[in-house]
């Protein structure tokens, strides 16, 4: 499962320097392109995401990414990609360590996971990096449940989305079924709770920028 | 020691929501007093170092507060005496854990210490919270002594200094055999390194506000 994928994928990188790790990261991003669409990843970001961001931003909302991914892996292009700064990107992590190399500091990347940021590993990683409870959230899967919840039980107004993937044309359908990005419990509960699904393929004019 | 210290808040605090212990850290610091100063805590913080964090974010600097005190304590107050929002606090922290209390979610203080930040804790915090090498540092015992190594290891101009406290008159005066606070590798150090050493007692016209 995505664990097991994430335990690899530490396990990979471990030794690694977070500056070496971080100039991979930007060297692959410049290049990278999805195998069917053809497009870069970067220029995969929602259309409709980005023009939210900028309106939460135009309306005083500082932005934060809490992502299921690696927290070193997103930040090198989040900013460029989202307009979110490193330390507004909150991921899953690994043990990092301060060491010497040729007489110079690093810090080294381990490969114990010590962070997985997916269903309530969300609201935890929240609490312990922003250290605050958000008044509008958003995801596309079940593992943002939590985070949607944690949002939502606050006192005032508050806001939570699922973006659903139904637009088998212009980019892809799954949710139930899917083994991966599944959406069934927000689907069942979003209606309940007052939570607002968001069809890509009802609701969004334009998917990519 | 300290640490021992720590795990002895941690233990007497687990079981408390995060939101139960906010409430309490706000209602003692309205009230809490020094015993010898007789001001409140919140009071004394250090003029130089108010004035210090302004001039620095009016010229485009984002400040924040790396202590090894812990997180859930900090934050609480740090906006009002600092200036600093929740977010961008950093400090030592503890498992957490989100569950179910009367029907609504709640995150609980669990009794592990996680991250003890002192020392080597300074730069791997820094990088898991901040996710850049900072510019600018200062410090006031060797537990900084890694933040101010990190920092001034990158390209470019980069700033470091400690505090030292040296006026038992108006303040305290420790240094090298203290058991808290110990400042003895950053006196040596500093000098060959480049980096400030702000003497209390010649520097400061004023301390407290």
């Amino acid at each position: 499962g995505e664990n097991a994928l994430l335990e690899l994928a530490k396990a990979a990188h471990s030794g690694m320097t977070t500056e070496e790790f971080e100039q991979i990261v930007k060297d692959w991003i410049t290049t990278a392109k999805h195998p069917t669409t053809g497009k870069l990843f970067t220029e995969m970001a929602y259309q409709p995401m980005l023009e939210l961001l900028d309106y939460l931003r135009a309306n005083g909302f500082k932005t934060f990414i809490v992502s299921g991914g690696g927290v070193e892996f997103m930040r090198p292009w989040a900013e460029d990609v989202y307009g979110i700064p490193p330390e507004q990107v909150v991921g899953s992590s690994g043990r990092l360590k301060y060491e010497y190399r040729d007489g110079k500091p690093v810090i080294v990347k381990q490969p114990t996971l010590t962070h997985f940021n997916d269903n309530v590993g969300k609201p935890v990683s929240i609490q312990n990096h922003i250290g605050r409870r958000p008044i509008f959230a958003a995801g596309n899967s079940d593992g943002d449940f939590e985070m949607l919840e944690w949002t939502t039980a606050g006192a005032g107004p508050r806001f939570a989305m699922f973006v659903h993937h139904d637009d088998a044309e212009r980019e892809w359908a799954y949710d139930r079924e899917s083994k991966i990005g599944t959406l069934a419990k927000g689907l069942d509960e979003a209606p309940l709770r007052g939570w607002t699904i968001v069809s890509i393929k009802n609701d969004w004019i334009t998917i990519f920028p």
